[in-house]
């Protein structure tokens, strides 16, 4: 009973911090997602890929999550984004308190969006909320077909999800049928993003983020000019 | 510091439990292997190939571990293995406590070899003993040439790495020379695999493991005739 009582205030405590990280951003008008895949999906190259496409048109920010290394951060800051590098050491996710703690080092203000990129990690990285607007799962045809099935609480708790290497699709065993049937089945309503970000096609997943973006501008006005 | 303890507790017990399943497994001559990888690394169909290959000439036993569905266990016990699924539900790991018990469910006298399908994820199962002999870490070309420095608990733990998928890498981006230094850097001594589960050129795998087994059964005989 209290291994459950400390894992119980462990999440509430990171729930609480979480929050003042959500109230924060929101004051500063600033975007958010917490982005979750498993290692090697493609989560570093979808950013580096977006920083290309989105740079010119607004400032983004990156925390970028690792146990070891700081190459996500490098190869991010080179294609022009703010980075703060967290090293987890052993721990398989990020949690608000870190989040928290990397904020610190962000100047918000100057920020249209925000992109958490988490630790590698498909299961651990899902109950801890960090104070984003949107989770974002990224799986890729690499992984194969049953990986829906077989995280259903990312499908279940994700905004959207991005079926990445799609170039790659001709050259595995990946029946899409059974991937959509499964994620559909889980979360009926998640939408789903198919892309190729070595090949570019990221026309959907753009129009999704500058959305959102422009939705937290204009809530944030609105806010602003009310009594 | 009480959620310290919990965590060290929690470890002594079940280093200590899976202490015990390696003198069961032992005693019966079992030799077992633990295998990590991320999700989609190939864990699965590298079981389904090395039945193909060896279960004309010895008994084999699998655990698989997933958080929901029993797709693994189905794969794998149509090419002949006897299966146990263990499902985790939102559990990253599988703990020696499950294996325990996973271990009732199986006639461990008529095993020559045991594999432990670990759950799909790089960082939590490796700091869980299960009782195994040799702990195999797997990865893919699809994932990154920078997957060993992002890991290093994994590749210091493993006793043998595979790289899997390398029919793929004239399709990826994957500097063999990188992941290689880093993977030496971290582990000078770890035996290194490199594979294509799809085009079943497993030779150096299958010559690996039975001559493991070999040395097991050895082991075990010399043992048992031992006043």
């Amino acid at each position: 009973m209290s291994e459950i009582r400390v894992v119980q205030n462990l999440l509430k405590h990171n729930d609480e911090i979480a929050a003042m990280n959500r109230q924060r951003l929101h004051d500063a008008g600033v975007f958010c997602i917490d982005l979750i895949g498993s290692p090697g999906c493609g989560k570093t190259s979808l950013l580096e890929a977006t920083m290309r496409r989105l740079n010119q048109r607004m400032n983004i920010g990156v925390i970028a999550g690792d146990l070891a290394t700081d190459r996500d951060a490098q190869r991010i800051q080179a294609c022009g984004a703010k980075v703060v590098q967290i090293n987890t050491g052993k721990g398989c996710h990020l949690d608000a308190n870190q989040v928290r703690h990397a904020l610190d080092g962000i100047e918000l203000e100057s920020l249209d969006l925000l992109i958490i990129e988490n630790v590698g990690n498909l299961i651990c990285p899902v109950g801890f909320d960090l104070g984003q607007d949107a989770k974002v799962g990224m799986f890729s045809v690499c992984e194969g077909d049953d990986k829906a099935a077989k995280h259903p609480h990312l499908v279940c708790a994700a905004d959207v999800l991005l079926l990445n290497k799609t170039d790659l699709h001709k050259h595995v065993r990946f029946n899409r049928e059974v991937f959509i049937k499964d994620m559909r089945t889980l979360n009926p309503a998640v939408e789903l993003i198919e892309l190729s970000v070595v090949q570019g096609n990221l026309d959907r997943w753009i129009s999704w983020l500058t959305s959102k973006i422009q939705a937290a501008r204009s809530n944030n006005t609105a806010v602003a000019i009310m009594p």
